[in-house]
């Protein structure tokens, strides 16, 4: 089973992914992942460095295959950026891995704990685009950036920075500085739902890109997101489920 | 406080959700959410009908001002499509709104959870689009529709249908015919994780826009998108991390 383990805290994990760890023999996942859950003595935990998804997906794969019960465990939802496409990259290497029974349990992912801290940024239609290049070539995350702004989604960006290529976030501003106003609302979301959680409202125009890191993800607004200022507290991000309604 | 359900199941509503449900002294929601819930007797319910989700956020904000511990439910993640921006799009019509404490709980939303049984489907970059027109116009869902797919996003199309326009799931399609190849994976995914989920999978070209309902997610997939046969079961459908690979 893929599971989704949520952004952090346990209070968004699904009844179904701890069910479904505590049914395990064996668990599998990137080393801070599987750090967050506590273990039975008789469960085994297999832990990896980031970026060996392919590794852990071929580990999991045949520890099942052997008949143990495996968890594969992800932040966030394992659909989304996460571990079950590289389960299913890895799937056809061998016929037997191909007729195992694999589920894959949903979990909240970091743009939706993002939003509920915000207010309703997503309210209306949304774009989630990954900024890593690792995998995929910078054109297609330009045109998808430059395709999502010109028809003026909500943009969510996962993975804003890499120790690799520090400077793609500036890109990524740039490119949707030529296109969106100045006044667009945008946050950055660090760490939501856990102890050193940062929220940073901006706008397109005054967004210091270098304010993200690795654990930070960015929301930018569309034409018709706006902040709703409040008395001594952050103002909400909204954007309103009707379009055009204020022109 | 507003609320995500999940789409359906127990095993999918956060434990946050359930601890705010318990919480709460007043229920507000759209009927057939409010019938999930099991409530104390000492719990008041105020259902009402579909689309009049701002008389729901206006009576959410009243209560809560007298007082109440107030608890909005929307089925999935009231982030998206859902409760939250209604609240926000209400919250200032009365300046005792704007001082009263809101939190928002994220929830797996339909997106997700069609995905998680059709395997990795939404693995990379990807849109979510609403196909209702009754608050923004259809030019601007045609203008997404064509940005998403141009830019070879995976889409996930919400309330396909509705009585009033049954057509514009049909215009919608015969707008991605003309930019998304007819072999595109599709899946129509309806009432996942309830007794009457169907998942059907087809393509592009051989899709009939009729299967969906307003119980229906629809996620059309990209370029990359592809279904892994497997002997006796419905194939994955999967989104590779990687771009371009096969090319």
């Amino acid at each position: 089973m893929v599971i989704g383990l949520g952004p952090g805290p346990a209070k968004w994990m699904t009844p179904e992914a701890s069910a479904a760890i505590a049914a395990a023999s064996d668990i599998v996942g990137y080393k801070p992942y599987v750090e967050r859950l506590i273990l039975r003595t008789d469960q085994r935990a297999h832990t990896s460095d980031n970026r060996q998804e392919m590794d852990r997906a071929r580990l999991a794969l045949k520890l099942a295959t052997e008949g143990r019960a495996v968890a594969v465990v992800s932040a966030g939802d394992p659909g989304v950026f996460a571990m079950a496409a590289a389960l299913f990259e890895a799937i056809e290497e061998d016929p037997r891995w191909l007729r195992l029974e694999i589920a894959v349990a949903p979990g909240v992912t970091a743009m939706q704990a993002a939003a509920a801290r915000l207010g309703a940024p997503l309210g209306h239609d949304f774009c989630a685009i990954s900024l890593s290049d690792n995998l995929k070539p910078w054109a297609i995350v330009e045109r998808r950036l430059r395709a999502a702004a010109e028809a003026d989604f909500v943009i969510a960006l996962y993975n804003p920075v890499s120790q690799a290529r520090p400077a793609r976030i500036v890109e990524a501003f740039d490119l949707l500085r030529t296109v969106k106003v100045a006044a667009t609302p945008v946050a950055f979301a660090r760490a939501v739902g856990r102890a050193d959680e940062t929220l940073t409202l901006t706008t397109l125009g005054e967004a210091d890109p270098n304010l993200a890191d690795m654990a930070t993800l960015i929301i930018i607004g569309s034409s018709e997101t706006r902040f709703i200022a409040r008395d001594g507290a952050r103002p909400w991000m909204v954007t309103p489920r009707a379009y055009g309604a204020r022109r």
